[in-house]
Order: structure tokens, then sequence, then C-alpha cells
């Protein structure tokens, strides 16, 4: 891809706006849609040009890129009707941004590619300040030459990115990402409720071990919000609980067995059906804390 | 306590024998006692002197270190026939750097203090290179008096020392410590089995999401003797399910229910029964790879 091609965005929501921006910022023209007129209406106005479907947005650009919520609505944004696939020509490339299954994104990547179009899966972390900053990491799925492609869009929206194989690799690596994650997360929620419950200050036990191999990016960012009670998003159960299902649903159709991700799966899914959900992912803390009758708080 | 004061050590293990080292070089005089004569035998024949029992050890030092395997061993040091309880003077130190049951150490702490001895939980972080570099991370529980008197102790063998609240605090560190270190391997085990079933290189997802929130030290220590099929220990799945034991037995004593450490300590259980518990704690992958018959190997 040159500089300064058409780029269609389709999604924008909390991620798929302010990537939108980082790209007009970068000097693409970009084309955009989305469901609701609100976004559409806010970056029309400052210079986009209106898409009225994925099929019109597709036909308008050179490259489109997806950032929508599941793998249901990257199908349909790609393959339904008024979708991606009916609006681009031979040869062009879509790059969806979305954290879906990757199994759904190899399915979406072989149904375009049969029609003549690239196609990359390449979900990202950084959650929406990084979204705004333009420091997403990305993780990609999909041949070089595309990935190639695809860079000067990356280069826009992100800090890193990196080829991590065929298509669905990206969403695969992400899958990895928020597995530890919640791993680590739930971890140190049972290690602060267990020393809190014996009546030691969780701020002192996180400055005894986050120096040493219990110390993780988990730790520094999340015990604070644990033990200074601040559990405003940040990263939401609700979008975590997404990604284990994707998880799980993935690991069933592989035949892995995941006992601690399907552990991860219940709590996140509790705390969701608790009210929980637009609750930052520290508050799996919330769910230990329940079972035990014990809060956390520093002293 | 002043500098070159002796020092007694009781308990000549991996841990215990590098310990006594460092505190001979750093110019303390040693008093060393152990159930097997060859590492008594060899500290005495480079200087140390030779104690007979826990008691003997106690009456010819200022103050009493304590390295042994748990806490059934630390009781009977301290407090049974011959124990250090039977040989210590009035007001003398004992520093128990075991990794045991906190409320054991508190039941210790209890009764020496009612002899008129102090008492130190200290358990430490950083394994057998830790113990030989001088470098461990030092847990303290105990008074701030007690820990200022020890700090020469802790300079000659560690790196850090915190002084994590009263006598057990130290203990309860170390196994929130623990808790995270193991809950962050086993996460990381099934991102890395679901990647490697889905095909991907656990090398590249390594590279991809080692930067961002899900990075830690277990993930840039052990991801790569995952991938590279290398699991001497390191520290021992042994010890961890050691240490993971008494997470549940003080969970169990304080009523905290730990889903996440429970599940960990049947892991732990099963690769021990398996025979791998002399395996690197990095060996938990084992566990995850044996349910999904998939192996991690860098391609």
């Amino acid at each position: 891809m040159a500089d300064k091609e058409r780029i269609g965005v389709i999604g924008l929501g909390i991620m798929g706006k302010p990537m939108a921006r980082n790209l007009m910022f970068a000097g693409h023209e970009v084309v955009v849609y989305d469901l609701f007129p609100e976004p559409v209406e806010e970056l029309v106005t400052d210079g986009a040009v209106l898409g009225s479907s994925p099929a019109d947005v597709a036909s308008k650009s050179d490259v489109t890129v997806v950032m929508v919520q599941n793998s249901p609505q990257s199908t349909t944004v790609s393959l339904g009707e008024n979708g991606i696939i009916e609006g681009a020509s031979n040869g062009q490339l879509v790059v969806d941004m979305s954290s879906i299954a990757p199994l759904v994104s190899q399915k979406i990547g072989e149904e375009l590619a049969d029609a003549g179009i690239d196609f990359l899966d390449a979900p990202v972390s950084g959650g929406e300040p990084g979204a705004i900053a333009g420091t997403l990491a990305i993780m990609v799925g999909g041949t070089q030459a595309a990935f190639d492609r695809a860079a000067p869009i990356f280069e826009a929206t992100g800090a890193s990115a990196v080829l991590c194989g065929e298509v669905g690799a990206g969403g695969f690596t992400k899958l990895a990402n928020q597995i530890c994650v919640a791993a680590n997360i739930n971890g140190l929620a049972e290690a602060l409720v267990l020393t809190s419950k014996a009546g030691l200050n969780p701020e002192t036990v996180f400055n005894a071990i986050k120096g040493g191999l219990a110390g993780s990016n988990v730790m520094n960012a999340k015990a604070p919000m644990m033990f200074e009670r601040n559990f405003q998003a940040g990263f939401r159960i609700e979008l975590h609980l997404k990604d284990i299902n994707n998880v799980m649903d993935t690991a069933q159709e592989l035949g892995v067995p995941l006992q601690m991700s399907a552990q991860l799966q219940q709590v996140l899914q509790a705390l969701d059906n608790e009210g929980n959900g637009s609750d930052d992912h520290a508050g799996i803390l919330k769910y230990v804390e329940a079972l035990a009758k014990v809060e956390v708080k520093k002293s």
C-alpha cells in the first residue's frame, strides 16, 4: 500500500473511532461506517468520507479496516448482505482488528480469498487509551505481503505490530495474551485476599514481592487499583469475558482442555451476572473477596 | 546486633549451606548444625564452629538462623528436645528463614517469646542461585527492633529485606508470592499449549505478548524454558507443591476459599505423583500438555 491511500474504517466504537482519527491525523483519506449515526457524523464533520454500508466503504477504499464487537459482527460486516465482499474490488485488502474467535477469522479469510480479496486478522491490546494514543500492540495473522501492505495502518494506530503466522494467528496470540492477563489478575487477587485476611497491609505485600519472580505488568498496574478500591475501567470485565469465551470455544474446537481458563471463564461470568461487567478486570478481586468475606484495602 | 557476632546456622541444605558461607565471607563467626554430617564437616573444615544440636548451636551463638524443610522441622529445631529453646539465653534472637506455614511460625514465636527469646520469620525467594550469590529477597515478620538486629544477616545473604508486619507476616507474604508465581506459570502454559495446538510457534507468541500487560518476570524466565524443553530446576515442583500445600492449609485455617490456588495444588500434586517433582516449576507445562496431547516446542 502506498502512503495516503483511502482507508475504510467499519466500526466506530470506543476503539474504532479514535483509530480512524489517528489514520486521518496521519494524512490518510478515511471512509467511515457504523450502525450508529453519531460517530459517523462526528468524523464526517471532521473530513472523513461517508460510507452507506460495509460494501459501500469497501468500494470507496483501497484497504478496509474492521473494528467491531465479536465474531458474529465481523462475519456480517465482511460476508453478509451489503458486506465488504459485495463492494471490494479484486486484490483489495481487509484488515480485521476486532478481537474475535480466530477460527472464525480463518473462515472469513478463506471466503474473502475465494473472492480475490486479501485478509489479515490483527487484534490489538492496549484498550481505549492505546487506541486514542495510537500505541496499540497489534498481533497479526496473514501473509508477509499483506502485512507489509498494511504497515502504514499499523504505524498510525499502534506502537508495535508482530506478524504471528497465517490468518488466525493474530487472534490466537491475542487469546494467549488474555489467558495470561486473567490468570495473573486472579492469582494476584487470591494472594491479596489471603494476606488481607491474615491482617497484612496489601500495599506492603505488593512492595515486598513486586521485584521478584512474582512481579508482572499486571501486578504493577492492578495491585494498586485493588488496594485503592479503584475499579474504573480500563479494560472491562464484560470484554475479558468475551475473550475468555472465545478461548474456551477455540479450545473446544481444537480439543484442548484448559482447566485454569475454564475457571477464569466462570469467575468472569459470575462477576458479569452480579452486575460488575463494566468494572475494570482488576475487579476479579471482588469474586475472591466475596467468597472469603474480606476486603482488600491499604491501611 | 553488633557486626561480627556469632551466628548459628541450623540446616545446611541447598539453601542453608551457601547462606552460612556468605555469613562467613562477611566476617561473622558461624556455628553450624545439620542432621547430615557432610555439610557440617565441609564448613567446619573451612572455619565454622561445630554445634552438636540446635540447643548447642543456640548456646554458642548470639543470633540463630534456621533454614530447614518445612513446618515440622522448624518446630522440632526451635521447640523440640535439644531444641533452640533449651540452649538459647534470655534476649537471644532466632531468625527462621525456612518457608513454612505462617500460623506455625506464629506458634513458634509465641513459645519462644514466653521463654524470653525474640523471633523473626524471614522466608526468602531466589532459590539456590540467590542463596549462593547472596541476592535473596527476604520477607520478614516481627518487631522493628528484631529486624534491625538481624540486618547484618540479611545484608550478607540477601539483596533486599522487607519488614511485612508481625511474626508470621514474612510467611504470609511468601505464600502470596508463590500463589502469583504458580498462577502465572499455569496461565502461560495454557496460553502456549492452545497456540501450539493451533500451529503457532511459541517463541513468536512470546515475542508478540511479552511487552504488553501479559508480560511478567515469570514469562521472561519460564517461556523460553518451556519452548526450549529445559525443565532443569531452578525451583523444583516438589518445593512449590510444599508451598501451595501451606497456602491451602493456611487458607483452610483462616476460612478463605481460594479456587485457583486449590487447582494449582492439584496440578502440582499430579505432577509430583507422575515423577516430575524435581523438574523446575516451568514443568507445570507438562500437565497442560498431557491433557491436550500436544508439545510446546519452538520451530
